[in-house]
């Protein structure tokens, strides 16, 4: 990634920092204890990913950032209600290098911090849109989302739970769902702010949606041979954790003999040694997963790319920028 | 609660749950795990008594069933998923006679079928409603009692986990937000379904704010001198657990030496004998709460039967057998 794209994707993402002080001024209140809970992750990091994606969504199509922010504001707070359930369903302690909500703040504030980002997604659509046909229509496309989600999470206890190794198909709408229509809510409800077509909205999904593929794709390979110290969690990750991932499924796939033997002997085997999970880091880093991985996030960043090609502006340079950033983003 | 009021009383409560078919029709997909325990409480029980505010409010106005349908989904779906969320915080086993939500399904899937609910209710209502307007004031009302419910659960926790007890205008404070909220939106919900004006719904709105607080009120004395028979818990349940509720608040200040000292060897203590339980229900019976607490209740139930005065037709009966209803709930 050139040193000029990568400057504009920052100076981008800074931009989308900007909804922040809306963001925090509709998470005021009382109790105090819930309001600092709720806002908690939020003030300690985040790329503000998801918001850019909104903001960049509508100005694409000839809105503005004020038109944006709302919707903008209601996707990070769904996104961190999320991450914030998310933690107590994996007994997460440690999120962005600080406790997570309910290690800090306890189980039932835990829940309850993430249930008001909730209600406080739709709250703040509902009280900041002018024309309620584009408020309703947000409305239902974060609760569809929302709904995606659950259903994606669920998918992947299943996954998680089962005897069974999915294919990749399953883990791909696995994805989709979980990871996935966050991203095209993002892109969609940028598209409708900018009170665009519905063929707009379709393509703007279309983009979201092989963004959040890809982006899952990655994340997954990082999570298996990521640098540690990139990372920030121990080598060989999801290996350990028994995540039925991409570069699982593929290198279970690949792997003969003595190969597959030491990668089951570490994979969901928390009693596994530091040197047996490097070991197998090792063997499913030697069966090339790393190329394929990236050939297929490949395509659907080059689909993603194709559903915009059409549109040819500045915020048109920022979606193609992110794109790159998701494809090098190292390991 | 004369005869004839019972049976009207039960005839309309049976009429809300014509609102199932609808309400379980939103509940269906994929995967069946999350969807089974996302309608599992409401295949199991309820009395449906947020759907009948919703329908008989907007009924009250001159609007249809019709047209209330949505809001009374959506609100039963919301006051489900806080009672999955609260079942999880409680660490609770049974409700309605079944397991929990979170005991069947596990801990997991029992967050998601409460966000799923969540998601759902504002799924439904924008994708329901004919008139925008009418569709995002919707939101907006329940969105916003959403919240209060989160700040109310919040209160009571903070409570709960206080050294000292709490007054009387702190604790009617907590249920307004924990309780009342969500009657207030059914009311309010009820009347702008129906299209009507602010003033109505204002009216509507304090109808549920007081039905709301006198509900809970007479609930927190069940919970402390309620027959087990009738409330299927054990004797004095709320003062084993030592739940700050107004019955007690009362009894404590009423209370002289040895009364004091037989009611706090029972309050919150796990290790109470059933004997000591029932002392503390003798003394607190002996000390007149119960006529105090229905006396207040009455003055809410009162209030709220004004709200609704200036309407002359058969839905105000309904709404007033409701609050005999209330009124008269055994112990």
């Amino acid at each position: 990634m050139g040193v000029e794209k990568v400057t504009r994707f920052n100076s981008a993402l800074n931009n989308a920092k900007r909804i922040d002080s809306f963001l925090l001024s509709r998470l005021k209140g009382n109790p105090i204890a819930l309001y600092k809970a709720a806002s908690y992750l939020i003030e300690h990091g985040g790329k503000r990913l998801r918001p850019y994606l909104v903001l960049k969504s509508c100005e694409l199509l000839g809105g503005t950032t004020r038109q944006a922010i709302p919707a903008a504001a209601a996707i990070e707070m769904v996104h961190n209600f999320t991450l914030i359930h998310d933690d107590i369903m994996d007994n997460d302690e440690v999120r962005h290098g600080v406790p997570t909500v309910h290690t800090k703040f306890g189980l039932p504030v835990g829940i309850l911090a993430g249930d008001l980002l909730f209600s406080k997604a739709f709250e703040t659509i509902s009280e900041s849109m002018d024309s309620k046909g584009v408020g309703l229509l947000l409305i239902s496309t974060l609760s569809r989302a929302c709904s995606d989600v659950c259903e994606g999470q669920v998918l992947d206890i299943s996954m998680a739970q089962s005897k069974t190794i999915p294919t990749e198909p399953q883990y791909i709408k696995m994805i989709e769902k979980k990871t996935s229509s966050l991203f095209v809510a993002s892109c969609a409800m940028g598209a409708i702010s900018a009170n665009t077509t519905e063929s707009d909205v379709n393509r703007l999904s279309a983009y979201g949606k092989n963004l959040g593929i890809a982006f899952q794709i990655i994340d997954d390979l990082i999570g298996v041979i990521g640098d540690p110290k990139v990372t920030k969690k121990p080598v060989g990750n999801d290996i350990r954790e028994g995540k039925k991932s991409l570069p699982i499924l593929l290198a279970i796939k690949l792997a003969q003999g003595r190969e597959k033997r030491v990668i089951f002997d570490a994979f969901g085997n928390s009693l596994a040694s530091k040197k047996e999970v490097e070991e197998a880091v090792g063997v499913i880093s030697s069966l090339g997963i790393e190329k394929t991985i990236r050939k297929k996030a490949s395509y659907h960043l080059n689909m993603a790319s194709e559903s915009i090609s059409r549109y040819d502006n500045p915020p048109r340079k920022d979606l193609l920028s992110l794109l790159d950033f998701v494809a090098e983003r190292s390991l």
